[in-house]
């Protein structure tokens, strides 16, 4: 019986949340009954220590109460068996065995939330709210009775609702094989595993462990790209990230880019078979590498989110790409997909579920999705494009009110194909470059090496690798430099030697080009025999780049046309290559639509965020899946005014859109070079995806 | 829009539905309207002529109406090609092609319902009502649209919703690597199977085949008794059986009776393992005999139904049955589950479903359970004791109200083990025998042989097998015959020569025996020899027999107290020993309480039956889970009164029990030779399962 007038009253922080108890109510039931998120497993029965909370003490004027210290029951013997076998921060207490003796303020500390929070590195980023669809229960179970002769699934699951309030929970036939001995083995109790995907499926229970099982289960969330698999192992408790691991996507031996690969499965019998075996042969590789990194045992592994484009996310799941190379383009499915692990094979918990996102349209894929979920557009009243940079260019823009997404075929020139010096990002690669505006001598930095390369420690500091070429990022700033110095004029053209006024130019067939690097002057060894390539940016180079950007750009411009804007609020550069761009430079070369500098942010891999919140926080599924369905997708290939766009987007930056913030930052010399073979802005570019 | 008083009345017949309805409307539109039962799968098309109607013309004074010739329209072109292609009975029209044009009387064939009902031999059996969890719809898919970009199986679902109201349908990872080809291969048009279990779980696509596909879908409905495996391949839309097969249970090697079973499990590691694997493929081989019969792919076996004891049942799961061996006799679940076959290795559909019937208890299996459906005591006002006759009895009682069950270690005497002439039933083995009251001489039919052995013709026609032994049902008539005749009395004690006054008494030591046949003078081959063996009737056997029947007497005695009643209204004897039982030599005996002897009757394979309803009939299932909930169990083994019943029980046919009845039919001689050496009345059985 509570007396509303006597009783003590028990104040939860940070929550607020107060209410008045009897004397000798254990905190952990006035939590609950309060609603306040205090974690357990064991159910207040001094096993998992999960409910561990702080008493204040003293006056808390703001809270209207004096406590004294004596206003919870003394230190218990519970209590000092944790302490002295696992250790507990001064001050503790466990939530099940402290008692309401009087007047009392109560801090839950993050890591006793059921729902704590996942740090993000970002300030803007959102938040991760623990929500994960798998969790642990710890319940005593009834013994059997020859008089009463239900089963022992059927006892257990009985205990589970009523010790714990779990409804229509049901356990597979891989349960029931070992439970019998679990439940004897641990005399009757038992920490359950249950994963509910609230869904409209019922929850299942995926493992029984006899007695209290001191363990956690773990989550994978894995980002399928094109060229690169990305697998974060998480605690499915705590939310940490406690390994990371990438490999090639294997892949790439049946095509570099999508388009290939679609083609490889069209053109030989089984193919698709074969794409599909290497890639789930990779994903089983990654999975026992960050298992074995975080020293678990990849069966205590039990889901897994998996994010990719539709020609990946196909591949994984077995289907046959071969209605995405062509229009309509049409997907076996968008919707989001639950099966288990080991329907494609996947080696971990024999009873793990795996969470496909969505995908949103033919070339826009479940990694777009998961992009939406980490960046949230729909969630900003600000207007966000969020421009995901690859190969093919997935393109959002929206608030809370609409969004749209489009993909764009950009081709492979940001990630340094079709650039005469260009490379992937790796160890010798040029990725930052700056040209002085009057005497247009650049210097740069190379990858892994701070040090610019107009430093006089340069040549020892970047060691034997030496100078190898230009990688995507690197491509982006030089030519938006060139621009800025008047070497490149708004169509894009070089200018030649007089024109420009610099023994940098160099003749390349009959156009000039502008020289960034001459390997022939030092290896960068130290020794100074030379031997290194000449890195130099060609007219050619600079148009691959000028239809890469147009096409990126266009794509945002079509959406912006449908949203009927003309400028943005915030602009987001996603995916691993994104993170690596400079805002300036992209608003230099015309990637983006002008927008406040300080507005541009890189969100780095952000399909694989997206695929951890979906992994840790199951209402983001939900979330997603009605997002997706809202989209309004513009499919590019058939939209009349894409063309136009494209053709006014070769321009650097653009032929008619303005850009007010970009010109407050840098003046763009008015030169034009156009004699020296330039202006074939209306070269068009067939349509290659992949 | 109707006119509800000058439009058309359609009547329909057997249901007596009517409306009226404009001119024009196709038969299968008002028949979808009024509810009728009026079956289709292609939704009207005039594709799948599972709609055929027989319209009737002339005056029909009872329902009021004249129906003139032309009341429908004019047979048609899509008719006529049917016609031409597949032929239809005379009168015949298609519901979806003819349409109403005058009041009109119209028949819907039993074979045009959906919910047809299955004839089943015995006339006092419970009807099966086709409603299987699996259907075939036809649907039109539309194409994929860039602009909207959702996926094939996406389309499928909304086609499917829109044209055959099914909500929430879920495609699987399965159905969506072949989904994209069988679309485009029919043109977006396609027959898709549907599994419905109505259990709570999404509705779930089993199969997409291109266009309008012709064939059905089957399951198979199997038994898995300790000695025999039992498998009935049906029809799921006629309800047909279109092949039965029987294998012996492969498991008897690891044990003759259940207990043997789980005592190997117990003393060798991996055993259960063995018995598992040994079942499964047993299963497999018997799948593959019907699916060869009748000419089918496995592939088209979409659904299987399971019944069994708890420890067939245990191992065909893959669980141990080891908490069977000891009391409690712990269930790893009582429930009722449904499972893929792919989880137990049975290979038929690749997405196939199983439905497992619940366990009643720890004796009392899903086989027992299944007899519950077959023979629907829960559904009687009469009080009906179900007797399934094995070595264990599973035994039930009660009716609409109430529903007792048990079950009774009879042991293996009834299948002819422990008798001194006994054997398996099969050709050469006594089945049916009677002795002249008057001069106790016995004649008997060996099965397979209409002759009986007091005919001439005899010798002749056993050929060359001869006269092997006794079967179960032959040593209960041979022993009730004894009883008749006064060559034994009440307490089982066999009368000396002297005292039966016949040469067939012959001495077994320092007791007798009833000599039923002499082999020694002739061995069946007609050619004079001799050779075969001297069938005999022992004290022993007569004590084993007494044994079981008490067992199985004092179960059924037990569950009437309980029941708190003194006699039943019927009785029915189920099992395939069962159905060879006579009633009234089983009332001599005592096997059975006194009943009127029109109300005994043998139901056959009422566990196979029974797992037959559950395949055909979806809420079949549900029926059977909440009844086996609502049964109330009752222990034997613990039950004080077990004992002093199996004592009373032991008298031939009871020492306490009544058979008024009985007593009508038959007068038994009160002859005592209890000097003779019977009257152990007291002698117990160690409790032995199996």
């Amino acid at each position: 019986m509570t007396d509303t007038t006597t009783d003590p009253l028990v104040i939860f922080t940070p929550s607020g949340k107060r209410g008045r108890f009897a004397v000798g109510t254990p905190i952990l039931t006035a939590a609950r009954q309060l609603g306040v998120d205090l974690d357990s497993v064991c159910g207040g029965r001094g096993i998992c220590s999960k409910c561990q909370i702080t008493p204040s003490f003293g006056e808390f004027p703001k809270h209207g109460v004096t406590v004294r210290e004596d206003a919870l029951s003394a230190w218990n013997k519970v209590e000092e068996r944790y302490k002295s076998k696992r250790g507990l921060i001064e001050g503790r207490r466990l939530g099940c065995q402290a008692q309401v003796q009087g007047n009392v303020v109560i801090d839950v500390p993050p890591e006793s939330q059921v729902h704590k929070q996942v740090v993000r590195k970002r300030a803007e980023a959102r938040e991760i709210v623990m929500d994960p669809a798998t969790r642990l229960y710890y319940v005593e179970i009834a013994e059997p009775d020859m008089h009463n002769p239900k089963g022992d699934l059927e006892r257990l699951i009985e205990a589970l609702e009523e010790q714990w309030s779990l409804e229509r929970v049901i356990g597979d036939l891989r349960t029931m094989q070992g439970l019998q001995s679990a439940l004897r083995d641990g005399k009757w109790k038992a920490t359950v595993a249950i994963y509910d995907g609230r869904d409209g499926v019922a929850p299942r229970i995926m493992q029984v462990w006899p007695g209290y099982y001191e363990g956690s289960v773990y989550g994978v969330a894995i980002d399928i790209g094109s060229t690169t698999i990305a697998c974060h192992l998480c605690d499915l408790n705590t939310g940490e990230v406690k390994a990371s691991a990438g490999l090639m996507n294997p892949q790439i031996r049946f095509g570099e880019d999508l388009m290939s690969r679609v083609s490889y499965s069209m053109m030989n019998p089984g193919g698709a078979t074969e794409m599909t075996q290497a890639v789930r042969k990779a994903v089983n590789t990654l999975i026992g590498q960050v298992a074995g990194e975080a020293e678990i045992a990849r069966t205590n592994i039990v889901e897994g989110v998996f994010v990719g484009n539709p020609v990946m996310h196909h591949l994984l799941l077995g289907i046959d790409p071969v209605e995405l190379g062509w229009a309509p383009f049409a997907l076996a499915t968008s919707d989001a997909m639950t099966l288990w692990a080991r329907e494609i094979d996947i080696s971990m918990h024999p009873d793990a579920r795996l969470y496909v996102l969505p995908c949103i349209a033919g070339h826009v894929g479940a990694d777009c999705a998961a992009v939406v979920l980490s960046e949230s557009p729909h969630r900003q009243d600000e207007m966000m494009l969020v421009v995901d940079v690859g190969t093919n260019a997935e393109i959002l823009l929206g608030n809370r009110d609409k969004l749209l997404a489009c993909s764009s075929p950009t081709g492979p020139a940001f990630e340094g194909a079709q650039i005469s010096s260009g490379q992937r990002a790796a160890p010798g690669a040029i990725e930052r470059v700056r040209i002085d505006p009057e005497t247009r001598e650049p210097r740069f930095q190379v990858i892994d090496c701070e040090i610019w390369s107009d430093d006089p420690a340069f040549a020892a500091a970047i060691g034997p690798t030496g100078v190898t070429g230009i990688c995507g990022s690197g491509i982006i700033e030089v030519i938006a430099e060139m621009r800025i110095a008047g070497i490149i004029d708004e169509d894009g053209a070089i200018g030649s030697r007089a024109a420009v006024g610099t023994e940098r130019m160099v003749k390349d067939g009959r156009t000039w080009a502008y020289l960034l690097h001459d390997g022939r002057t030092g290896d960068g060894d130290g020794d100074g025999d030379g031997g290194g390539p000449l890195i130099t940016v060609t007219q050619n180079d600079v148009r691959n780049i000028q239809l890469a950007k147009a096409a990126l750009h266009s794509g945002a411009r079509l959406l912006m046309d449908k949203m009927e804007i003309d400028s943005v609020d915030r602009v987001v550069l996603a995916g691993a290559f994104g993170a690596h761009i400079s805002p300036l430079h992209a608003m230099v070369l015309g990637m983006i639509p002008d927008c406040p500098i300080d507005k541009v942010s890189s969100a780095g891999n952000a399909a694989g965020t997206g695929a951890r919140i979906a992994l840790l926080n199951v209402a983001a599924r939900r979330e997603i899946e009605k997002v997706v369905r809202e989209i309004e997708k513009i499919e590019t290939a058939v939209e009349p005014r894409f063309q136009e766009h494209f053709v006014n987007a070769i321009a650097v930056p653009h032929k008619t859109d303005a850009y007010p913030n970009l010109e407050t930052l840098v003046t763009l010399p008015k030169v034009s070079f156009s004699a020296a073979g330039g202006g074939d802005g209306s070269r068009r570019r067939r349509r290659a995806r992949g």
